[in-house]
C-alpha cells in the first residue's frame, strides 16, 4: 500500500536519510539469519573492520550498534566520561543543542559555549578554556563536525590543535552524523578519541545503525567511566570481539549485508577520495544556485561552508515551511525544513550520499520552481546555470565507463 | 556484481525502456509461484481484463503474451491475415520500417508508403489507395501510432475516418507500443482492430509482456488466417480463457503482479486521464527546451508532435551519437540515439512512463551539459528555464498531498 | 556476495531472528523517506496503534524504539525506576540471567530468585516475599515471559494473582520478546505495567524494532524515575506524539513498512488467535518428535511448555553443539545451541514467526539425519510421523483457500 | 496485495516454474537499464558465452529469446526446417504431445511414433525408421529429453548412437527444458543440433526465457530454411552478434542479471557436476518414499527413470487431483497434476532446480499428509523416513561451510 503515491520518483533532498542505491536496496533484499552460524564472524569481521576506513583511521576500534546517532551520542559520552564530569561544548544549532541536552541529562557537567547559529564553535573560547584550565578538571571537548541543521562544518584539525597547543589532556568527541564518508573525516590525523556516525546519511543506508569509533586513549578512558550502560557499552562489544562472534546480541544481518555493499561502493567502486570530491563539487554547485537566486546562505563565513547541507536564509516576508511544503506536495521533492530558532527562517538541501550531477540539478530546478510559487522573484533556470556552470567544470567521467 | 558503477541513479531517458517505479519492484519480489494452482486464476483475470483499459477498450480481447514488442506484431500479423494477404503500411522510421520488414518476411503484399522521415503517414495516399481499392483486395492497414525513433505520432482517428468514408472493410492494425498508456488511444471510439504495446513502455515495467487487444472483427478474422502460428496463436489463449485457466503455457508470475501493481497505479492512484496529461506536460516542456537550445524537432509539423519522445536534430558539423555517449559517460544520462537513416543526426529524449517534473529537467539539464561538451554553443540553463516556464504554468498539485 | 552459499534454501530454526516472509521482505524493499514530511506520520500512527493488538492492550501506550530486545528492556527499567529500587526477579535460563545482570548494573537492587534452568519461576518463592514486602519496598517485579534458552514459558496469570492477592503495588514488568504475538499474550487481562518485543521474533521482522507497552501506572512511575536516559526515554517519545509527529530521532522506514505488512499479515490476513494456534501445534508437533527420538526436554515440567521453542536435551556422552554444527554444515538448517550452564547438552529448536507445518517437518526431518550423524541412535522418519500425526489432527485449511 | 495468503512459505514442488533463490531475486531487483548503452554488451556476452555450459557445448551457438519453452520449440523448427520436411518424433506425454501438434501446425510432415506415457522412445523403432529411410527424407528426429508429465528420461546418446549407426544425416533436435542443468546433458558428446532450455526450470529463474543452442550444422540448415519467422530467428541475433550489441529487440535485463546470478551459482559456487548429482539425489530419495508408500511410478522402467521429476500413479478408486488439492489447501505444498491421459490418475512430485534435502523432505512429509487425507492407508513418516536413509548416505558437506 503506498500511503502518498505520486507520478515518478520521490526527490529526498533532505541532509539524511538519504537515497539507498539500488546494489544497497539488492544486498539488503533478504531474510533473516542466524547470526551465531560458523560463517557470519566472516561478514561481521569485514564490516568492522572497514568501516574504519571511512574515518580514515587504522588505530581506533570501531562499534556497530544497532540504534540511531543519538544512541551514538550516548554510546560515546557514557563509555568516556562519569557523572559529574566537565565537558566543553559548542551549541549553534539544533543538533548540537541536542546532544548537550542528552549531556545535561546524563548529568555530566557541560560547559555550554553559545555561538551565533550559522557561525562554527568559537575556537578562540575553547583556547581560552582549556588554557585556563590548570586543573585539566575538563574531561571533554564535544564538537559536531558538521551542524545539519545550519550547514556549518566546524573544524576539528583545528580543534586538535589548540588542545595540543593548551598540553590539555581532555578526549575529543566529534559527531561526524552528516559528514564521515562525505567530508573529509581524519580520525588519526586529528587524534579524535571518539567519531560517529549513523547509516542513513554518507552511507545511503536505511537508519539503523550507529557507528562508533573509539582511539585507544578512549578505551582506557572507558575502564574508569562509571557511567551506568549497557546497551550502548563498548565493554560487552570487547568481549565478543575477542571471542570472534562478535555481537553481544542481535544485530540486524541485513544491514550488515547493507553497510558491506555500501563499504564496496565508497572504498572500492568510486573511491573515499572520489566520493569526498563530489560532495564538494555538488555543494559548491548548490551554494552557486543559490547565489544566483540572490539569497543568503545561513553559514556566516566560507570557512564553516558545509559540503553536505546548504540552508538557504529566506526574506523576512516568506516563511521557509511553505517552500518545503509546496516542493514536496507539488514536484515530489522533500527538503529540509528550518529548526527551532531558525524555523521559518531557512530551507535546507541535503547533498549527502549517493547522489549525482543530474539528480542536484533536477532538485535546484525544483527548489526554483517552488521559490517562485510562494512568490519569490527567482528567475527561472538561474540557479541550475549557475550550478552547472560549477559542474561543468568539475566533474570527471566516470571511472567505469571511460 | 555491478558491471559499469557511477554514484548515483542512472538517468534513464531512453523512450523505453522505462524507470521501473518502487511500487512495481516490490510487486515483482518474489520466488515463482505455480500458474495451475486455484488460486492462481483470480489474478490472471484481473490483469487480463483491467488492462483493456489503457487501450480504452471494452469490447476487445486482450492477449498478454511473453514477448517483445516484435513478438506482438507478430501476433497481430500472423493471427489476422493469410499469406500474400495485401496490407497498406506507412515507412516512416526506423520501427515502422522493421514491422513492415515483419510482414514481407512472413508472405504478406506490402503496399510500403514511404514517407519522410519526421513526417507522419501520408493520409493522402491512403485515402487514394483505399477508395481505388474497389475489390477490397487490402486486407489490412498497418499503422504505428507514435513512431519512436523520429517522434512522430500519427492521427489514428483520421485513418479511421478515411477507412470509414471509402467504406473499406480492411482491418486496422495499430502498433502502439510507445503510446498506449501514455498518449490518448482509443481503441473503441477508432475502431481500432488490432492494437498492441510492450511492457517496458508507458507501464514502466521491465521487458517481457507483450500485449496484444483484438477488436471482434479481429477474432472474426483469426479463425480464417492461414498463417502459420502456434506461440502467437490467439485461439490457444482462447481455449485457455474459456477453461478458466487463462494460460496455454507458463506465463512470468513476477511480470503478472508487476503489471497488476502497474495498473494500479496508472488507473488507479494517478487516473488515465492524468498520466495522458503529465506525459503532455513534460513532453511539451521538453520541445521548449530543445527551441530554447537553438535546435530543431525532428518532427517535421506539431500535428505530429510526441509526447513520449523527442528527437532532436543537431547541427550538420556534429554526431549526435557524441552526445549521447558524453551524457552516459559523464552524467549518467541514457539518451536514445538516432537509428538507420537519421543515425549521428538526431538524438533523443524520451518522456514516457513513470517520470516526473524534477527527473525531467535533471535530464534536460544533463543534455545542456552534454551538448556543451560537444561544442554546440548552448547557454546553460536556458533549456532548463524554458521547460521550467511551461511546467510551473501547467504541474498540478499531487492529489494524495493537497 | 554469498558469503557461505549453499543449494536451496536455509532452514532457519533457532529461535529468533525468524523467516522473514515475502510481502515483508516486498514492504521494505524501498529507499528512504523524510520521515518528516506531511504524510509520514498517517503510517506512523497506523504501526503505533496496531501493534497493540499484538500485546492485546487497549490502555497502554507503545513505543517503536530503533534498537533490539536488550534496549527494550533498558527502556522498561530506566522508565520506571529509579537507583537502588528493589526489584524481584527470576534467573531461570541466559535471558533473564542478562536481564538481571542489566538490573544489576544499573544499580537497581535485585532481589534474584535462582531456580532451576528448565523450571519456571518458582511463585511461591514470589508470594512469600510479597506479602512479607509490608512496607512496599519492592518497586517492580520483573518476569521473562518465555526464557529463550531453556524452553520455559512462565504464567504471568498466576504472577498478576499473586500480587494481587498480597495487595502489592509493585509494578511487573514482563519481556516478552520470545513470546508476544506467537504465545496467548494479555497484558491488558493481567495487568501487565511494561511488556516488550523486539522485530525479529513472532514478528517475523529483521532485527531493529524494540517494542514496548507502558501502562497508565507505568506512565506515571515514568514521571517519578531518576534514571538517566535519553535514548530510551518515554517521555522524548510522548512530546513528539503529541506534537503529531511521533519520532524524536530517525526512525527506519522500511522496518516501519515491514511492522505494517507484519500487523497486516498477522492481525488482517491470519488472525492473532489463528497464529497462536498454529504455534500451538507446531510446538507440540515437535515435542512429539522429541519424544519419539527417545530425548527428553529441558522443561521440567508440562506446565512450563513454550510453544515457540523447544530445548532438547542430548545423552551425557553427546555434544549439542556437534548437533547443531553438523545440521548447518550438511543440511543447511540453523538450531539453537544450549547456552551458560547448558553449553553442550541441550540444542534449541525456534518454531516462532512466520512458518507453517512442512517446513517443520523439513527440519524435524533434518533433526533426525543430524542425530544420526553424531552417533545418535535414533530411528529415522520416527520423529516426523509422530510429529505428522499431531499435525494430521490439528491442521485447518487454509482460510483463503476453502 | 496477497491473493491467497497463508502462513509460512509456499512449498513449490510442481517440476517448473522452480524457487527462486534470494541470490537471484536480489540480482533482478532493478529498475530497467538502457541495453544500447556502451556497457551493457559485457553482462550480454558473459551469459551468452557461459550459458553455454550448462548444455556442455563449445561449438554451438546460444540464443536467448525473451519467450517460454513452447517459444524455444518453435526457434528450433523453424529455423532448421522447410515447410513439408519429414520429422520423426515420439508421443509418449503431455509435452511431447504438444511439440508434435506444435510441428504439425507449421506443416512439418510428422512422423509421429506413440509410445505408452510412462515409457520412453521406442528407439527400436527409430533404428528401424532411419535405416529403411534410404533417400534420408528425414529430416529431424525431435526427442523430448525429459518428459515432464510422466517422469521419463530418454537416452540421448542412445539415439545419436542409432542415427550415427544408421548413417542418417537428418538434424538431432531435443527439448531439454526440465532436464538441461539438472540431469546430466551432453550437447557436443552427443552431437545435438538444437538442444534448448526454460529459464523457469533448473535455472531457478523466472519465466521469460527461452534458451536454444544450435550446431554448426543447425547454422547451416537455418540457411536454408523456407518456415517463415522473425521474432524467432537466429538470423537477426547472429547479425547483432557480429556488431557486438547482442540483442534485435529489447531484451529484459532483469533477466540477464538474473541468469548471471543463476549461472555464478551454478557454475561456481555449487558447481555442474554437484548441481547435478544433487538432483539424482533428491529424486532417488523421492522414489524410495513412493515405494515406501507402496505406490507406483508413473515410469514404467528404470532406465527412463526422471531426476526431475516424480509422476506417482494412485489407486484407481483415488482421484490423484484430490491430493493435489488438499495438499494445496491445508499445506501450502504445490504439486503437478496428472495431465491428459493420465489426469486424475498420477501426481507429479518436481524435485527440479535449487532445492536442498531439507526441502525435499518437507514436501514429501506433506505428501504422506495429503495422501492420508484423501482416505489412502499411508504409514505416516514411512516415505520420509526412506528418503532420509538415502540422503544420509549420499548428501555431502556443504563445500563453503566444510
Amino acid at each position: 500500500m503506498e500511503y502518498y503515491p505520486a507520478p515518478g520518483r520521490n526527490h529526498l533532498f533532505v541532509p539524511g536519510p538519504t537515497n539507498v542505491p539500488e546494489p544497497i536496496l539488492r544486498a539488503m533484499n533478504r531474510s533473516n539469519e542466524d547470526h551465531r552460524s560458523p560463517a557470519f564472524p566472516k561478514l561481521s569481521k569485514s564490516v568492522i573492520d572497514d568501516v574504519k576506513q571511512i574515518f580514515r583511521t587504522t588505530t581506533a576500534t570501531s562499534f556497530i550498534f544497532p540504534t540511531t546517532g543519538t544512541g551514538a551520542w550516548e554510546s560515546a559520552l557514557t563509555n568516556t566520561l562519569s557523572p559529574g564530569d566537565k565537558i566543553i561544548s559548542f551549541r549553534l544549532g539544533q543538533f548540537s543543542l541536542l546532544w548537550i541536552d542528552q549531556m545535561q541529562r546524563y548529568n555530566f557537567d557541560v560547559d555550554v559555549v553559545d555561538c551565533e547559529w550559522g557561525a562554527g564553535a568559537d575556537l578562540d573560547i575553547l583556547k581560552k578554556k582549556l588554557e585556563a584550565d590548570y586543573s585539566h578538571s575538563v574531561k571533554a571537548v564535544c564538537v559536531v563536525h558538521n551542524e545539519t541543521s545550519t550547514g556549518v562544518t566546524n573544524d576539528i584539525g583545528a580543534v586538535r590543535k589548540i588542545m595540543d597547543a593548551a598540553k590539555h589532556p581532555a578526549l575529543l568527541l566529534v559527531d561526524g552524523v552528516s559528514s564521515i564518508g562525505a567530508i573529509d573525516f581524519r580520525m588519526d590525523d586529528w587524534n579524535v578519541d571518539v567519531a560517529l556516525t549513523g547509516s542513513q546519511k554518507a552511507l545511503s543506508l536505511p537508519t539503523g545503525l550507529g557507528i562508533v569509533c573509539a582511539s585507544p586513549k578512549a578505551l582506557e578512558a572507558a575502564k574508569k567511566s562509571t557511567s551506568t550502560r549497557v546497551f550502548f557499552d563498548w565493554g560487552d562489544y570487547l568481549k565478543f570481539y575477542k571471542a570472534g562472534t562478535y555481537w553481544p546480541y542481535t544485530p540486524s544481518s541485513q544491514m550488515l549485508y547493507g553497510l558491506r555493499a555500501s563499504l564496496d561502493m565508497i572504498l572500492n567502486e568510486e573511491g573515499l577520495d572520489n566520493v569526498i570530491a563530489r560532495h564538494c563539487r555538488l555543494a559548491e554547485a548548490t551554494r552557486q544556485a543559490v547565489k544566483a537566486w540572490g539569497l543568503t546562505l545561513c553559514t556566516k563565513d566560507h570557512k564553516w561552508k558545509s559540503d553536505t547541507v546548504t540552508a538557504v536564509v529566506v526574506p523576512s516576508w516568506l516563511d521557509s515551511g511553505d517552500i518545503v511544503k509546496i516542493a514536496y506536495k507539488k514536484y515530489n521533492l522533500s527538503l529540509g525544513v528550518g529548526l527551532n530558532k531558525i524555523a521559518g527562517k531557512v530551507f535546507r538541501i541535503g547533498h549527502l550520499g549517493n547522489v549525482n550531477e543530474l539528480q542536484m540539478l533536477g532538485a535546484l530546478a525544483g527548489v526554483e520552481l517552488a521559490l517562485r510559487e510562494v512568490g519569490y522573484p527567482v528567475t527561472l533556470g538561474s540557479g541550475v546555470a549557475a550550478a552547472q556552470a560549477h559542474l561543468a567544470k568539475k566533474t570527471p567521467l566516470i571511472a567505469s565507463r571511460i
